[in-house]
Order: structure tokens, then sequence, then C-alpha cells
């Protein structure tokens, strides 16, 4: 079988940190409620704040990450002969975003895949790389996972009207996007990518986190509303980290060596002190875990890409790393183990 | 390698057929310039069109096609492990679709994936599911795909005003779902797919094709609105045999043989006359060709499953068939070669 290497990647997050003090002045989320309820400090959003107006498209941040990740990578753009982008809030339903993104990098005559997804979508989209590229097929993929909030963040909307379960996602969310360069190429250095595991477990369970297109809060049919995010942040709090654990332990298993022989653990990013417990829980040591989630908020499909620009630079021969997402919305497990080879 | 072969299809249209003369009644599309025009005689839709409400969701026929199709494959749910669902209209951003339909279906534990696409979607997630097959770490594959186009059809609008280029989408499209079951365990009777070929060609053109969730008619920012949907119809006709008849030559190569040893073509169905002037273009003996979008409409992700499911039962042992599918979004290609088998 063929091995995979993740050899370079880039990120990009849109406009200054947006402080808490920011949240409270805007949406009216109490700024100590914030603090001690979420501890994010800051994330970043494509909306202006203060000009009301949206400066980045999920395709503006896209591209920037992937034209990184290629630069890093030390490629080409035309050496790229398959892309596979994950997003929980595509620009459009149609053109899938990824092919926007393509054009803009000037790719042509490529398969360009999209995953619907929210914060298992970065490990699924590595994962549908992983494996075309096991084929044989493709040699050079471009992975690519983004997201930018405001697909339901109307701003003529009187956020003080808002339930605790759609406003907790304002503290919660970010924007931004990330990218990697996934090659089968031998001559590369990289990371090589062990173990993928993707899975469904949200049988009889009631979703923990939905969301609508804004739109939606108007129906087609008339006078009906729904609500465009919702959050069971109970659910979340309980279930996310036992299903942290299982992963890790179905991860070391696989490895075939115990928790500390693990080098970096990237664990899963909810929110500042979720990720906190998540790490106290799995008795993780904290000098060895890698966390952006204080100061980026949780932005979905980018936030694994984060955690691997610092892995990728960190990582030394010999090394193994372990990262971690769990899907709160209807309840999906990813991991993925990761061996940095020893020098030739 | 492993050889994979389409084992079973299921299909499923919501309410009865709508004709033309009541595409008039209520969107105010004139009957005779849809035969003239588009020539689809009827379509399916979820929402019901006289009491203005939304009958069937995604879940619903992706359900109802995924059922069919593991049952007419003689397998049980939980031999199933792996799903990918593709659709261009998922019925929320969060859960992705694809999670409700394991749910209902009552599975667990296994990946489940869902693709952003249009027309290219089908053989987007068919390859998807024959890749990760491929592998080895897979073998009993649900794929599916729908649509329901709802999300840019509120019915709170004033239809007499839309433009033609966003009317035209009424005239065109219409609902539904399929799926299939594929599978590489050798003791099952089914076609091998010999060829997929999924390949992006948008790189400095216009999209042919634009959909937007209804709701950002009325974008995040005050006063600004989007158009839901936009289709140039002219660049479609123009463009669209021109990629089919490559896609054909493309799969006639790979087959090694010439285009009258072919036994079954399924062209690309996005309105009835241009299916027949692909048919005419590419010199197809018409009694060879399986058509439906002329009674179902173009239902996007479910179509090639209407055609598959016709195939399914005509197909005999030693046949060839193509199918080629083409979305002008932002111009993607994608073909399929299958082969069913001598009997043993």
């Amino acid at each position: 079988m063929k091995s995979v290497k993740l050899i370079g990647v880039g990120t990009a997050l849109p406009g200054n940190p947006v402080p808490n003090s920011k949240m409270e002045e805007v949406f009216g989320l109490r700024e100590d409620w914030i603090d001690l309820m979420i501890g994010t400090k800051t994330r970043h959003f494509a909306v202006d704040l203060d000009e009301k107006v949206v400066k980045f498209q999920l395709l503006d941040l896209a591209y920037e990450a992937a034209q990184k990740a290629i630069t890093r990578a030390g490629f080409t753009n035309d050496e790229i002969d398959l892309i596979v982008m994950s997003t929980a809030t595509p620009d459009h339903l149609m053109p899938a975003t990824v092919n926007l993104v393509a054009d803009r990098l000037g790719m042509n005559q490529i398969p360009t895949y999209e995953i619907q997804a929210g914060c298992s979508g970065a490990i699924q989209g590595l994962e549908v790389a992983y494996r075309f590229l096991l084929t044989g097929a493709f040699t050079n993929a471009l992975v690519i996972g983004g997201d930018v909030c405001n697909k339901y963040m109307s701003f003529r909307r009187d956020f003080k009207k808002l339930r605790s379960s759609e406003l907790i996602n304002l503290a919660l969310f970010g924007d931004g996007a990330g990218a990697a360069v996934l090659s089968t190429g031998s001559e590369y250095d990289g990371i090589n990518i062990e173990h993928i595991v993707n899975r469904f477990e949200g049988l009889n369970r009631e979703p923990g986190q939905m969301m609508n297109w804004f739109g939606l809060q108007e129906s087609p049919e008339e006078g009906k509303k729904v609500q465009s995010a919702k959050e069971d942040y109970k659910a979340i709090e309980r279930d996310v980290p036992v299903m942290a654990k299982e992963m890790l332990v179905e991860l070391l298993e696989k490895l075939q060596c115990p928790a500390e022989s693990v080098d970096h653990y990237l664990p899963p990013q909810l929110g500042g002190h979720m990720t906190d417990r998540i790490v106290q829980s799995l008795e993780l040591d904290s000098a060895k875990t890698i966390n952006c989630v204080a100061e980026t908020g949780n932005n979905g499909n980018a936030l694994p890409y984060l955690q691997l620009e610092q892995l990728i630079d960190r990582m030394k021969p010999g090394e193994k790393a372990v990262c971690i997402a769990i899907e709160s919305s209807k309840w999906i497990k990813t991991g993925m183990a990761l061996v940095k080879e020893e020098a030739k």
C-alpha cells in the first residue's frame, strides 16, 4: 500500500481578532458571561461588525489558505491533481465553492469535491483525499476546510430577541479557512497519515446542533419561521468528552502505543473552557497539546488545519501525533494518527 | 485490484406528476412555451402547489430510495458499512442530511459523507464510494443522490416579477431521490463499474447556473437582494452537448470499443428537448438510450439513479453501458462506463 504524506499547511483568518467586549457591544452578549461560560477570548469574522458588510466570502479565505499550503509544500498549482474541500457554510448551493476556488487558483481538468459537514469536516475531507490517493489514481491532493458564519448571521435581526440556544453560537463560532497538500510522492518530506477514522453515531439521538441558511427563518411557507442556528450546549458538554476519549483509545490501539508515547495532541476545539476540560478528562499532558480556539473561535472546518499548521513546524522525525474532532450536530466522531518518519 | 459492482437501485418521486398546465396556473409559465422551449412534460415537487406546504424533506425521499435500493440488492441495513450522499439542496447546513437518513435507516457506527454538487453529484457520490471500496477498507456502500428545490422556491414571492433566467428553473427542475448499493463482494451479481471520470473545467468561465438558498434574496446586509437561482440557458445549450461528446469519446477510449459496441446509453438529462439534441449530436441509437427527464423533470442528483434503475433491469450479461452527466453550474464533466459480466 502507498503511504500518504501531509506536506504543507496554510490558513487564513479574516480581519482583526474580535474581543468579547465587542461581542457585548454588537450582540448584547455579556463579556463576563462569555469569559465565564465559554472561555473564548477572540474570534475572527468575515463580516465587518461596524459597517455590517460581508468582507470575505468563503471563497476568499479558502483561496488564501490553499495558495499558502501549496507554496509552503514547495508545489506549483499545476502539480495538484485533486481538490477536496469541506464546509458547513458554502457560499452558494451551486456551484460548490470548491469550484470557484479551483478557478481562482488557475486549476482546471481535475476532480473537485465538496463535503458538507461541520466540525468533523476537516478530517472527512482529509480522509476522502487520503483514500483517493491510496488507490493510486491521483498523486497530489489539495484539501481545504473553511467556514464563514454569516450564512446565519443576518444583521437585520434584533439580537436581543434571540434565544440562548441561538445566541450561544455567536459566542462560540468564528470564521476562517485552512488547507493542506497531501502526496504519495516518496521524494517529499512530510508527516505520514497512518490512520483516519470517521464514524457516525447519531442513531436515536437528537442533534446537538442544527444550522440553517439564515433565510430559513422565513420558510417557503407563509408565516412559518425556523430558528437558523440551535445548540444543545448541555448535551455537547456531556457527550463530547466521552466521544473524544473513545476516539483517543481507538487511535492509541491502532498505533499500538500508550498515551505517553504520543508526542503531540490536537484535541477537539469547541470553545476555550470545553477544550480545557477535554484535555483534563483525557489526562493529556497540556505541554503536548496544540490548542487555538480561545484565540480563533470555533471556525469549524478550518480549525484542525490551524492545529496542523502548528504541528507541522513542531513535529520532529520519529514523533507521533493524534488529532481528534467531534461533531455534535448529529454526533460524529473523527480522528487521525500521524507519524513523522525517522530522517533518512 | 478489487472490482466494484452496482447491485441494487431504488428511487423515490414525491406526489403526483405536475403537468405544464399546472405550471401555467401556479407560476404563470405558459404551457405552450414550456412545450416549445424545454420539452419537459411533467415533474414532481416536494411541495404541494395548491396548499403551498412542504410535503417532503430531502430526508424523506432519500430514505425511501435508500431503503428500496438495499432491499432490491438483497441486503439488510446492517450489512452497509459506508454511506455517501450527494445533493445540491440539503435540508440543513448542519447536520448533513446523510446523517438524518442513516438514523432513519437504523444505521450507526459507520462513516457518512455528503457531497455538495449539482448535476454531477450522483456520479461524484458513486466515485467516492467506488474509490473507498477499492482501498479494501469497506465492502458494501450505500450511495444516495437527491434534490428538493423548495430551498429556493419561496411561495411568498410574486412569480410574475421573476426574471426569465430565474423562471426557467421552475420549468426545468423537479424533485426526487435515488440510491444504489455498491459492493466488492464477489458472491453478488451486478454491474461492474469499469471507469468513473469527474473533471472540473470551469477555469475562466462564468457559471452557467447559480443557486442560493431562498433566503439569500434577503442578504445579511440591509436592503441587499440576491437572485436565488439563475440560469444561462444559452451557454448551457451551446456547451453541454460539446462536453457530453468529449466525455463519450473518452469513455469509449477507456473501454477500447467503438460507439456501436455499447448497448445502453444514459445521456445527460437537462430538459426534454436538450436531451433529444444531445442524443442526436452524439449520433446515439435512440433505441439504446435511457431517458426520463421529460416525465420527471431535471431532479439533479436523483436523475442518474432513475436511469440506472431502468438499466439494471435491462442489461444482459456481456453488455456495456455508458452514463454521462454534465453540470453547468461551474462546468463539470462526469461519466461512468459499466460492464455486466458474462454469466458464470
